[in-house]
């Protein structure tokens, strides 16, 4: 399996899977004790998931945050999002435009080491983020987000490939599991990409069938799995506690 | 998900999945004392894989050692296997007749609480199994074992199927692993028996690559999981103290 690279080398060591927990805090103020109770459980990275920040629309107002926040957790790597409202994000009062305007701004200015940007966005804006990220040494994962169903095997594949068509350097995939047999497809999906991905995979099955994609999606070729240390942002997501444990037990009893 | 009963019962209180400790001893003292290791890490059931055993071509010796057996085991229900060295066993110094008839003496020696007989011998001889063993209030696994390789999902189905038409009371199925997509097939023909059977289903991927479906398999509808206590009977085979660490902490992180 492919690590995540931050800056060119494996994060948190070549630790597969990450552990990463997401931050949805509204405020500069919220979001740093947010982070500070995130820091508690020890995730190996967490994901800032600016939809959720009320001063979005200030680009010099999220910049401040973000710089904060590398303060407050010096040392973790931080994903940058904005998830939009059409894939499970909240709704946030600028425009496309704007967003990419936003991600050039934090890809200069040292807030974050990956970004996350949906690939259902205009390829054109894609490739602005690619290429203001890329020339900040900062890693592009372009995702996948469904909260309506699973697709089927081949179009779960085709979104694995289209990140890494699209210049990524993370393909991220999120669906939701409508039944148990949607996590299994999930992960037929995800062991079929990671035999023929260049690029290291996230694939979530979403919602209370899907959770076990959460414990055991590594051994099928998911690199980074999300848990709740202070806030759950998405449904499904579980204690990062729990999940690190249970991932644990599993990798222990597999004799890994 | 259907519980395995035993004289009527659910086994364990309904205890979902049943930790199962196989014992192969080749002599009456040695299973004795394979029984005591195992009942220290207090498996649910324990299967006597009564194939290992020298005297097996000696019903009054196997009957006498199954009733140490019990007394040595109090309160744990027994399942008593003939594994066929076609299906995975040791080669046995007896014919399928004498085999039969063993089964029929034990059915009447209150030995066993379940049998399992493979679904490969012929008919005749698992429906006079069955018979001996409903007449004494004992439960058949009929089962199908694959050392070489997983067949495909519809083939799978055929023989959890095929285990309810011939009045089984548990169907098993348990086939080699060879790439890890291969568990995932086993667990979807075991969710998908799980929705049509009218009976509980135990379901196996061996190997390394299927170690985990031994973890997670009750979540697609297995309801039993061999593990280690004392000596493994199939590759791929975990502690059972790990493996129950592993279910319980996946139970827990899954919110059940």
């Amino acid at each position: 399996m492919k690590p995540i690279l931050i800056r060119g080398k494996p994060a948190a060591g070549g630790k597969l899977p990450l552990l990463c927990a997401p931050l949805v805090a509204p405020t500069r103020e919220a979001l740093l004790a947010e982070a500070a109770t995130a820091a508690a459980a020890r995730p190996d990275i967490v994901e800032w998931r600016v939809d959720y920040f009320r001063d979005i629309g200030k680009p010099g107002a999220v910049v401040d945050a973000g710089r904060a926040l590398r303060r407050r957790l010096p040392g973790t790597p931080i994903l940058f999002t904005r998830r939009s409202a059409a894939e499970g994000g909240q709704p946030v009062p600028i425009g496309e435009g704007a967003v990419v305007e936003l991600y050039r701004e934090v890809c200069g200015s040292d807030v974050a080491d990956l970004v996350d940007y949906e690939m259902s966005n205009p390829a054109e804006s894609a490739k602005v983020i690619r290429e203001a990220a890329h020339g900040a040494g900062i890693g592009v994962v372009f995702s996948y987000h469904n909260f309506e169903a699973t697709p089927e095997l081949a179009a779960l594949g085709a979104e694995f490939a289209r990140a890494q068509e699209l210049g990524g350097d993370v393909a991220k995939v999120s669906v939701m599991a409508r039944q148990p047999e949607d996590v299994l497809t999930l992960l037929r999906a995800t062991l079929r990409a990671s035999r023929e991905s260049l690029i290291p995979l996230i694939a979530v099955s979403m919602g209370p069938h899907g959770a076990m994609s959460r414990i055991l999606g590594f051994a099928f070729g998911s690199a980074l799995t999300f848990g709740v240390a202070a806030s759950e942002s998405a449904p499904g997501q579980m204690p990062i506690g729990e999940l690190r444990a249970a991932i644990e037990a599993a990798r222990k009893a597999l004799g890994g």
